[in-house]
């Protein structure tokens, strides 16, 4: 049997972009140094700041978001130094693994990946553990769909004297953040995820305690791909870029933020709220089980399942993509489970519905028992009583 | 509260277009004399003819798909010729008064707009009125979602000497339709319906005796921008057109053209006839009643949807369009009905799912009863065997 | 020797398009009576009504500009109508000869198509002739490259109790043209010329006087592709389309409008002036002729070089476009001439240059003597001459 | 006075894409684990290696161009390592700063940015300096416009046993190329150069030994943006990817890389030196001078011009850009220089008129005696010759 024709990206990212996005992506090329080119630059970082809610320093540094990781990570810390990592998943250990491999000193709490690290328990241990001059979490664990809560451990870390280095790739412009408010130093994040765009561009907020650590830091990379200090010097001071940026992601992130303004970002935000209601509702009364050990901890996002022993995810997801054209992810690490992204363009209208009904008739053609109507039935209600909320 | 941003154009046409068909809209717009451009043409007439499954010429008329119907009628009809015409839906009987107005003598088959008129009727009528010229019919009744079988009528109107002229606007490219085979002399499609191109050319197909009457006929239009002879004396035999052709939608329909040739033929016509047995099924399950007075004759590329009195039709679909994101069509003068179109791309993977969901919760809102889950269900029952099927 | 291939459209229409409004005609299509769709069509009549410079009722008829004038001509005539016609071109030419097969009276004042009808000699005309209840006119010959001066003609006409209508199919959008303070009564213009749009739409604007006439005329179209009266009856007093309009053609004539407007109408007009005086300062320098017999009656969106009896001017426009890989136009029935268009976004920058140069080149080619080098001096003194006195 | 438009990219890169390249880079993004965008990435690195002209390992990073020189310098060298790199410009010398920053042993040639390295200066260097395990090389200094010699310094290193790393940054594509007969170790090329596409993606070639060199290098990055190894370890091995790539830039490197296949490698090359022959005889003939020391070493993708002390080449690359909307590149560290770029698509027709006609213009506006009727005139003589040679 022939594979299906791709009609639905749900992955949890690179998602699906609007028409629009893609339109200026395929706009023409031009001269980094045009006047046109440089302007639309300059814009992207404003909007961009608008979206981190922030007023520090934007840096969109050409390359898929881990780039951006890696270079904060680089630059803030060096050998010997003292940082607190949280692992609560497949992006937090890693995390953990760069730090060590920099020359770190690792502290770490680790959790299920199923749960996710408590602002209770980062202040216990930077009362325990004094010296501590970093602190790095991930805010949403994108391979297994959970939040930790940076609302407070940011204040927290800052309370302690640490700072702060969060990777938002995959919640900025979907679920809330809020940078200066919550004193977070270096925010990282991706076009591809809850903006909708392209995965060619990570986009960082740096604040001007966490600009002087890296510039004072001997360790932060220099006349690198991965180097911050090259950003701050040539394009901050200026305004020579370090390398050639890619014009095309730069005019499809521009677009991408300029989409979240229009809409709002608090409208924005509640709307992958809603769809994610929407999905996790549909889930439960599917008779399937979330993976999330609460609905506190389940990232507005992606929604993951847990699959049982008898069904490979990697299977699951592949019959379904074939099948039916739907493209969902798998667990990618953090165990067997099944994400439905709701993310950007995909976190409205009917698409939660299009990923329960792959997901639960493909589940049902690998075996398990999946009362798919009355999944459907609840995210619609759920769906519906949002609309009429918005009504009142 | 604020409508929601468009999802899903699920409308009987125009319907949703795929991006590759978008980006052939989008290319760039060369002079019509262009050598480039004189090619494009010609290669879309010839992979017109393979869709239409003809030897006959192509015209490619600028206009949506009526000024081709005008055309034809105008140019195939001369007062006092005693025409046919099968009325079982609203461009039937449109067909009609057009036929009165050019002076045509005119006969008619009319049965309800939820039916349709048989071959056995239709060569009863010829054997008891001799001497008729034309046999005019629609082979898909977008409005009302029916079919009427020209396999069986076109070779009856020539048995009985009667040329053909049959509106397949809706059906080309969806639905079986075999010109040369049921020897039509002329057929007239849209490239927005099954093909899933732009509402901006007419596509017809024309035999060389029906040349011969438009060329002859005095009443056929010349120097005018509904004239068939034109397209014949000025690009056929000149190629010199007749006005400016409209070089995007050419673009455009050669794209939808090889889209669907690359698909194959047989594969889409199956594709529709699969999607439309899902939706069927879904109505049903829903406890929803299905407009056409039975399957056989249910157009394959748009299922109507009977709304008992206390809901309005196009109050209904303004509700699940504003609410649901997801637009359908109402009866457009029919009767009081929904339309779910599954049309082109939209005859595919989970498209039939969401268009169900919308509509299920859309009636539920106004008051309807309607068992979603039951009706989504047996849609994906349908949809996974129409899978296994084609695994075997 | 293969094609070289296309680079540039500098021809008199298609003309190119800009990205942007590329990117309009490859948005999604979405159905004629979505609210973003109704939305869309009455922007589209909005701004068109300032690039008219009128309160008239504005028609977007779907097809080629000449649809409009086929509609308009039939709608405003009758049998036995004194009719007075302006011949001055091919386009005049052949409005008198549908007059008079639409049964009106035909009056005309024809001149050699390198000259222009003067007003003097129309109010001559309509003061020995009294009775007259029509005058048309061709704002812009495009196959000559002349115009005709209807800020005065309009007037005069009003003067005699003669509504007026003009084709300005390649001239609204480029030279000035100003429906309200001219008191014209029904102008026709088309996307693919000065606004650099599809050959998709004709946009007409319709006064108050001459819709009465047209709904009162027993011979107006009616029911017809090409019926004014439809437009009226269904769309501009009940908001029911006639029939489906080409959805993507709209999306691009917005776009081209808003384009239009952004850079403000004097603005673009000024800029077809500009690459005017460059282009026919160019083609003298080079010791080429113009075809126009005064600079004040050439056209600002097209200049046309007369050709010497020894080099074709179709074989000139094929040697240019398959050599250099620039489209230019032939003379389409004027003479022997070649056309370099400085339309839409081909009135700017450099083009003209680009023009220039190929046909310089080619008919060097073919013979000719041409002091290439001397024509483009010549251009780009007259461009940087423009740019010095806007930098005042 | 206001800046004009954008109407030409002429720089040297990123330089102007096609509407095809355009509508490529605006395709929908897929999931990077979707069976359409595997199959495209591995069509993307076959097509790589038909251009490269080799049957090495591909590997596509995504970045721009110098994250795979940074990516291939690191992996090449280790403390100590005795290498020779040849510096003729501004990356070649940056070249070197790298390799000493690594720890290399640095032996360079270096020579005035005018002029070229010659292959009889690398082998005496090799025969007089045993031990040399890596010769880097600058295939074309985009600055200055000027090419050395690979095909002969790839089997001379080769022969003294020592392997390549060249920057062929924006010469694959446009000017010959030969990885495998010149015997060379590792290319780095982009896709904004000659191929016409975006900036986001660095194209290696990487031989059999220089893997196994790149593996067993402890000091090889690992676990970086900036990794080989990652890519071989896990792309190359094991089909997982090191970070999500860059979707729609892969779509766009794949359409470019159809284009030059499509038109031919041989060809393309040729259409690239026509245009540098065309644009130094307009230089030459204008009264201006050249930048390289001979025709023999300047680069066939991008032509410098040699500025007066009295001219500043920044100055002059604004005013042209604001005046005549033609983006030209100035010297970029290695001189008073501009910059003409005939690069993929601009390599062709009458572009090479175009910027020379705005340079020509521009310097005059700045008060330097340039004969740009000459120019014009020499380099249109020099098109057409090309066709006639190609027509015979």
């Amino acid at each position: 049997m022939s594979t299906a024709p791709l009609d639905f990206t749900l992955s949890a990212g690179p998602t699906m972009a609007t028409p629009r996005t893609l339109a200026a992506l395929g706009s023409p090329i031009v001269y980094h140094y045009d006047p046109e080119f440089i302007a639309t630059f300059h814009r992207a970082e404003e909007k961009a700041a608008k979206v981190f809610k922030t007023t520090n320093d934007i840096v969109l540094m050409q390359g898929e978001a881990i780039v951006g990781l890696e270079a904060a990570a680089r630059a803030m810390t060096r050998p010997g130094m003292k940082v607190l990592n949280l692992a609560q998943g497949v992006f937090g250990k890693g995390m953990g693994y760069w730090l060590t491999s920099f020359g770190a000193e690792l502290h770490e709490i680790e959790v299920p990946y199923n749960e996710a690290v408590s602002p209770q328990a980062v202040e216990e241990y930077l009362q325990q553990n004094p010296g501590i001059e970093l602190v790095t979490a991930v805010h949403s664990e994108t391979p297994s769909g959970t939040v930790t809560d940076c609302s407070k451990i940011g204040p927290i870390a800052a309370k302690y004297g640490a700072m702060t280095l969060i990777d938002a790739v995959s919640s900025i412009g979907g679920l809330e953040f809020e940078t200066d408010e919550w004193q977070i130093d270096v925010v990282v994040t991706g076009a591809q995820k809850c903006l909708g765009g392209p995965p060619g561009i990570a986009l960082l907020a740096i604040s001007d305690r966490a600009w002087e650590r890296i510039l004072d830091n001997p360790n932060s990379p220099r006349d690198s791909y991965v180097s911050l200090v090259d950003w701050k010097l040539k394009w901050k001071q200026n305004e020579a870029f370090p390398y050639t940026p890619s014009v095309s992601d730069v005019h499809g992130v521009e677009s991408v933020l300029d989409q979240v303004l229009e809409e709002g970002l608090e409208q924005a935000i509640a709307r992958h709220a809603a769809a994610a209601r929407a999905t996790r509702a549909g889930v439960r009364a599917m008779g399937l089980e979330l993976w999330a050990a609460s609905d506190e901890i389940a990232a507005d996002c992606v929604t993951s399942v847990r699959l049982p022993d008898s069904v490979d995810h990697v299977e699951a997801r592949t019959h379904i993509r074939n099948n039916y054209g739907v493209m969902l992810s798998s667990g990618q690490g953090a165990g067997n489970l099944l994400r439905l992204a709701h993310m950007g363009p995909s976190a409205r209208g009917m698409y939660p519905i299009v990923g329960l009904a792959a997901m639960g008739q493909g589940l049902r053609d690998l075996g398990m028992q999946v009362d798919i109507g009355a999944g459907i039935d609840a995210a619609l209600t759920e769906i519906a009583a949002t609309r009429q909320a918005a009504a009142v």
